[in-house]
């Protein structure tokens, strides 16, 4: 099932993708949900966001051949978290704003997990129960500012720097889902979840061992190799396969 | 002004402290608001955060002794910041719950400035107009994983690791403020406001041009030097004068 957000006129609205239309809901989906009545062709509305996080996790270092790209030479003896705030949240087609401080901005394409209840120390064998489902992101990163800030919320915090879509799906094989990056049509990232050094499972069991997840809270599992800067004027497109394709372009904030 | 928040019987409430009473307010503090009617002894509510933040942007090395008992040798050229997760708040008198995966909990204590209105790009000369007022904040962190995981998002984002209170002080000069951390009634940390490397003004105006800031959100603004372990059966008070005292409890988590 494809759980999305979309805006009609002034409002905002969860909805499940049917084909080419969108079963508008009576409610948020992270308890019993039902349609309200209303379907609208795809095509008429405009998708926002998929969720609304109170907090986004982030996995640094998850994916070897990125860990070797960065200058490093193997993953971290325990997961590497760290926070990007709600305010850099946009949806898919919403500008990437390119900050002043930055003259190196980059992509990263992640898999996002999005929580669907309230858990913490949730073993493995139960993760599935508290996982409503994935979208795409991309951890958009000022690399400059990351190498000399030491802590990363600046260079991972700016305003629109974790666009997130263009919907939840709820059945994935996330062991084998291609991941894809691309700038103007052109591939800059291209891997596998599969290749994520800590799998879904163990991150979000370890994560909820640390801190409380509610729901729509958002986990990012980390990016493949291939990153690389964005300037003004490109387009990013994250594609994972059984999800779809986040596209944003790129802009100067002035 | 000193404004709270309460819990009377099941509801929580702002409230707006005048002597030993608390005047409950029909709204939220973060617009005009007015008092709803109730006038409650102090003695008979219980205080809880008085605030729950969007967001907790915190600013590391911001007091040049605490810089040099980390070991460092001068505060870093812009202002370090990482973000800690809202479920870390708890409010006075909650405990603060030592994690199994940590043998180092230490004390921070932290002038917090709350955000009164969503904001974006802040001039100093205006960073009065946004902010509500002034909190007392314990940026407890595991120092031993704060050591050794790179980025801080686990050291300092387990749950109960935000104590915030016990109000909002709206009038305060922040400028001279004693802060002081006791330990079971014996100092620890004892500094002034004064000595921060970048002040509350400066602070604010800057992270506003990194990250649009929402009404309730919470800037923490380093701590001094003194920081200290903290073990199960501890009373950690964190004292800033003009504001009052935020008291916690340390407790195992099991």
């Amino acid at each position: 099932m494809r759980i999305c957000r979309v805006a009609v006129g002034d409002e905002l609205h969860y909805g499940v993708i049917e084909q080419e239309a969108v079963a508008l809901l009576s409610s948020h989906p992270f308890g019993p949900f039902e349609p309200e009545g209303r379907v609208l062709p795809l095509s008429e509305v405009r998708l926002v966001a998929p969720v609304l996080p109170s907090k986004i996790v982030a996995v640094g270092k998850n994916y070897l051949a990125h860990v070797r790209e960065m200058g490093g030479e193997a993953p971290p003896a325990d997961p590497m978290i760290f926070l990007k705030p709600s305010t850099a949240v946009v949806g898919p087609g919403e500008p990437i704003l390119l900050p002043w401080q930055s003259e190196q901005v980059e992509h990263e394409a992640e898999l996002a997990v999005v929580i669907g209840r309230l858990c913490r120390d949730v073993p493995e064998d139960r993760v599935a129960e508290v996982v409503l489902g994935y979208t795409c992101a991309n951890d958009v990163t000022a690399r400059d500012l990351q190498r000399t800030d030491g802590q990363w919320g600046r260079a991972k915090g700016f305003d629109s720097f974790c666009p997130l879509g263009p919907w939840i799906e709820t059945d994935l094989d996330v062991d084998t889902a291609a991941i894809e990056c691309r700038v103007n049509g052109e591939v800059r990232q291209s891997g596998s979840t599969g290749d994520m050094v800590r799998d879904v499972v163990e991150l979000v069991s370890w994560i909820s061992s640390v801190m409380t997840l509610l729901p729509g809270d958002v986990i990012l599992t980390g990016t493949p190799s291939g990153v690389s800067p964005v300037v003004a004027g490109d387009e990013v497109s994250v594609t994972i396969a059984g999800i779809g394709t986040l596209t944003n372009p790129v802009v100067d904030r002035g």
